[in-house]
């Protein structure tokens, strides 16, 4: 199987502790690697995941509060010091590019590579990035400014083709191409062989979503129903509820919920709040509800 | 005799690496704190210091480079996140206000407390703080853009008194003040007791001169001449010494040298390029020409 992981680089919150990072992920999906989030201390995560800073061009970033950019302008001026070439794209909420622009005109000027900002609203999911072999599309979340998750999806491959039956059938190499993408094979006689017997599905595309800040938000379970993992806040445990409540957060408990009413495979649960020293407490109230629970942490790295 | 302590937050140069963070220092004195530049991460450094953050009200920035005062946004966010009510003064070369407003504006609306900057001319000498038991000066330099070091300098305590002696000579209380400044003690009957009678000297005042990203510089040896800890970058070895001229930087057996040049009584050296995974060949070589050096590496402590 393609390769297909998530490395967490940092799962704090707001504030810093000695035990975690702001946070910030990287999707590796065949070698191409995409960020998600960027706060302080990504560039120095990323170096320590011997993840190749060149096989990284986009940045996706949910919402524009520091715990999830800050890293930004550091990662941008490294890649620049590094001599990259190839443009890097930031797609974020709108207003990012207004902020960053002079900033990087000042510190980062003169770089060899370009960065470019592609802005989008965060009321409708839209897919913001497409290649052959996946989609992302965000995910509206309420927060307490504009905010999204991200659902990196891959595409269905061709059928895989049984060498044996197309040389038992003869069928001709140009035929093979149809017959990958699931059409049956019609003999120089007139015969139809039907696609089932000569090719075997491919694995199931897989998918991650990536929920960032959010009051708890039921409706996320349609977009998300189903994925292979989901990464999911839980600032707070639930005896926190009303403050997770006011402060536009999710519980542990709540994001397990939202797990199990989206019949997802797995969850990993992270941006935990500084006040709790042993984050067990969130993990087993959150497996108590959904027992394929993880505990974010930095350096972890999850194959779907 | 009262704390006069050097902590290393980060001791990398441009390019992060797994071994160093970038540049950030704190000074602590008496229990105030001085942070000398402010790289990605300081505020996590800040934090395993153990240092307390509300004991840190100024801020001093040497130069406008990235790594130097990216952690600067995420240390105020904090300090907000916090609760802090104290003003926050950060001291720098002219232009970081306008760049940094913005993003402040933005991202840390409606703090409980006040950030001020003050920015000064970086050609000549300028006190940028003072107090009761010290002065902190700039120290021109000369890297690719404006850039000075900070020179902090306890000022002279009193003289001590000797209880015997004034006990003997039945100084009446209110002359204590100006015999501890040295003023000799007349006694009703006429008699000069000279002060040197009366008090020993209280200890000499010490002095942290701390010299960021320049090029080597002989004259800095005037202004920090005795100094009892010299903090100076030392990015490359001697083999890359053009380098380090072409880049504004400078070698470790020339921070030696000026060490050696200024008579100062202990030199640390760090701004480590990312090239040297080995830093023992810095030190190597900067001992072998200013034996009292040692080598910046995070978490280090020194006290003066």
């Amino acid at each position: 199987m393609e390769k297909f992981e998530l490395h967490i680089l940092g799962c704090g919150s707001a504030l810093p502790t000695t035990r975690h990072f702001a946070t910030s992920q990287v999707v590796n999906l065949r070698e191409k690697l995409f960020m998600i989030d960027c706060g302080e201390g990504a560039q120095m995560q990323l170096r320590k995941s011997r993840l190749k800073f060149s096989r990284l061009n986009h940045v996706f970033i949910s919402h524009l509060h520091g715990d999830h950019c800050f890293g930004l302008l550091g990662l941008i001026s490294t890649f620049g010091l590094l001599g990259r070439t190839a443009e890097l794209h930031i797609h974020s909420p709108k207003g990012m590019e207004e902020l960053f622009a002079p900033m990087l005109d000042f510190f980062c000027k003169n770089m060899s590579y370009k960065v470019t900002f592609h802005e989008f609203e965060t009321q409708q999911p839209v897919v913001v990035y497409e290649d052959r072999s996946m989609t992302v599309t965000t995910i509206p979340l309420r927060h307490r400014i504009p905010c999204c998750g991200f659902l990196f999806e891959e595409k269905q491959c061709p059928n895989h083709i049984i060498r044996e039956m197309i040389d038992f059938y003869q069928v001709p190499v140009y035929e093979l191409n149809r017959i990958k993408n699931g059409e049956d094979f019609v003999t120089p006689e007139g015969d139809v062989i039907p696609n089932s017997r000569l090719t075997r599905p491919s694995d199931p595309p897989r998918k991650y979503a990536y929920c960032s800040d959010t009051i708890y938000l039921k409706k996320i379970a349609e977009q998300i129903r189903g994925v292979d993992l989901l990464f999911h806040e839980a600032t707070f445990a639930q005896s926190e509820k009303a403050r997770a409540k006011a402060t536009f957060h999710t519980t542990a408990a709540q994001a397990a919920q939202l797990a199990l009413d989206a019949q997802v495979k797995r969850l990993v649960i992270g941006h935990f709040s500084a006040r709790y020293e042993e984050e067990q407490v969130l993990l087993k109230e959150a497996a108590s509800v959904f027992p394929q629970t993880v505990l974010a942490k930095e350096n972890l790295c999850i194959t779907l």
